[in-house]
Formats: structure tokens, sequence, C-alpha cells
């Protein structure tokens, strides 16, 4: 199966999958159905198995899934554990936030340095990451193998330094940046634009909306 | 069309349709098809157009998208501008972040108040939004009514806030806790755990992967 295949809605169940293994491995619960990961996730169980069957299948009729099994599966598939070097660009709120997120650290995703141009920033060091003038960023790159550059920055430069990015051998973008990117095919960027998922809560808050809707579809 | 009949998948495209219709308008774009909004926003035309028909179309065909009045409905849809009243709880970098964040509030997203326990951040304003003693939610929420809860509180004590906002009337949870959160079935709860989009993207990182998987398939 090749990666352009899947879908990336399928593609972004899989950190969810990944959560309620480690959490079952968590409480050493060792095998479990399809449709208990359903509860744990919120999916329809079919959904998983179909998910889960465009990897490879990873269960058994009848038994399940091995929860290490299908968690090393996971990490495996979602290269997690593989030492990925991140660079952090904008130490504002945000960026500390980020920075002192634990989680991704313990799972092999090292953030190696930060980039401000606040001089009273620059020098400094944030949960052990020392925050560079963002002036000395394509250096950095240059002599440091970076796989993911991590944008926390205004959306008015939020371009200019992922091209920087992209130039030195960055491969992948989360960004943070309510900005739309330009770059290379090659490069994966990952926007968390986090009004998005406001209003996704928000479609589900207005109760009328329904009748509304089924009025004008009469039309 | 009821709300429930409609996919997650779907709803969570609705606000990148908007952010691309946003900007069409800011530029003064009046019409747009369905291949032209796929390459604003990364999805398939047809995918697009399924979409927009399950909320009753919105299109014609041969003329495409009429910007104004498709980012309009998408604003009914999603509950845009219809004024909803917020709480943030855990006023520390990422919750900070937020307050800052001004785009939600320009559409109508208001944060009336913040909480932490710290005495330093008590009292203080963030962005306009006075931090409140959060041993006064129960009270605060009991004289205002309030939509959403922003929850950016240690995962350790995010569900004891969580229930005391759902005792009070809050119908949505925006949780940034990295806890899945057990509410009653009538309460929205949309999770932001920023690992998972992390994992998205370096699922795609790893080049070798392809031909792992395919020797694997032929077991």
């Amino acid at each position: 199966m090749k990666k352009s295949k899947i879908s990336p809605a399928v593609i972004r169940r899989l950190p969810k999958y990944y959560r309620a293994l480690t959490e079952l491995s968590e409480i050493r619960i060792s095998r479990i159905s399809s449709k208990q990961l359903g509860k744990l996730t919120g999916f329809n169980p079919s959904q998983i198995r179909q998910d889960l069957n465009s990897f490879g299948g990873f269960g058994q009729q009848g038994y399940g899934y091995n929860v290490k099994n299908l968690k090393e599966n996971m990490e495996r598939i979602l290269n997690i554990f593989t030492n990925k070097s991140m660079v952090l660009i904008g130490v504002g709120n945000l960026g500390k936030a980020i920075l002192q997120y634990a989680e991704f650290s313990e799972n092999g995703f090292h953030v190696r340095a930060a980039f401000d141009r606040d001089p009273n920033k620059i020098g400094t060091k944030i949960d052990g990451v020392r925050v560079r003038d963002i002036d000395d960023l394509a250096e950095y790159l240059k002599e440091n193998k970076t796989d993911i550059a991590i944008l926390t920055i205004h959306k008015d430069v939020a371009q200019r330094y992922a091209t920087i990015c992209t130039d030195h051998g960055v491969r992948g973008i989360w960004n943070f940046a309510p900005k739309k990117l330009k770059v290379p095919e090659e490069v994966i960027v990952e926007n968390v634009w986090l009004n998005e998922s406001l209003y996704t809560l928000s479609y589900f808050l207005e109760d009328e909306w329904e009748d509304e809707t089924e009025s004008e579809e009469k039309e």
C-alpha cells in the first residue's frame, strides 16, 4: 500500500488509535476488540477494522487486536521514537507552551533549538532549549540536520522563515501561523489553525439550526 | 438534514472552506468553482460539491458558487457571529496564547473571563480579560451564562473543572488538556491534542516506510 493511497482522514485517526493503545498498555490491557477500541476513540468499529486493514490488518478474527503489537505497529507507521530533530521559530506564548509540552519529546521528537528576534529572549533557555537569534536560522540549519520546523511566529513572516527552512533541508513544517504556506512539493505542512476546531465545536452548539435547514430543504 | 447525520469528517472541512471564502472575499472575488475551491483548500472538487450538497447545495451548475452567499451560509452553519460567551480555565502559556488570538473574538467568540489558581495572576488582565480565582468559577458561571469553556489547565485537574462547567450550563468544551473528559451526553467536547497533528505530520516524513509495508503485505 503506497502512502499516497491512504486517505488523510484515515491518517488523522491513527494518532487517536495510538493514544488509546498507549492508555490501554499503561493499565496493562493486553488485547482489545475493534468494538472496545471504538468506545475508546469514538469511531465506528467497522471503520477501525477497515483503517487498520489498509496497513495490513494486525488483528485476528475472534481474538481482536494484541495491544502491544498494534501499538508498536502504530509507532512504526507514525515514525514515533525515530528521533526527529525539530526547531521552533517564534518564542511567544504559544511557542513556550509547545516547548513545555513534554509528551512528544518523550516520544522521540526533540526540539533542538528555538529562534526569536527579541534580544531579551535570545540567549535564554526554555525547558532546556536555547533561544537563538532568528537571523542565525539559516546558518544553524546548514550545520544541524533538522526534520521538522515548528512555526509559532506571526503570519506575516511565516512564509519567509518557512522558505529558509525548506531551502535548508527541513522536510516537515508544523505550522501554527494562520497562513497557507507555499512549499516545495516534497515538503509536508501540517497546519494547526485553532479557529477551525473552535468552529467545529460551534457547529454543534446551536439547537435551532436543525429546523432551519429542514425548512430550507423544502424550498 | 439532521446534524447527527452529517459525518464529522465533513464538518471538519467546513471551517477550511470558510477560511478560503473569507480570503476570497477579502480580495473581492465574487464567484468560484468547486475546482478552484479545491485548489485553495486541498480537497477534491467532487468532495466539496458533495459536502456542500449535504447542507442544501448553494451552487449552480455552470456558474459555481457565489462567494458572499456561500460564506454567509458557512457562517450560519458554523454559528459564527452569534456572540458566544467563553471562559478560559488555566492562564499558562497556552492559555495566554489563546487569549491573544484575536481572530475568533472578531468572529463573535468572546472570552469573558479567565481563571487560574496562581495569586500572582489573579486580578491581572490579559488582552482585556480579567483573571479570576479558579475557586470562583462555579459562582461566576451561575451568574454569567457561558456557552464554551476553554480548558488549558493540567490534565490532572481538567475533569474536575470540566464537571463544574457542565454542571453550570456550559454546553461546549474546547479541551486542550490531553485528557479524555467524561461529560453529559448533550455537551460537545472538541479536543485539541497537539501531539496528534505532529504524528500526522510525522507519518509522511519517512520515505523508507513504503517499501517496508509492501514487503509485509507479501507475507
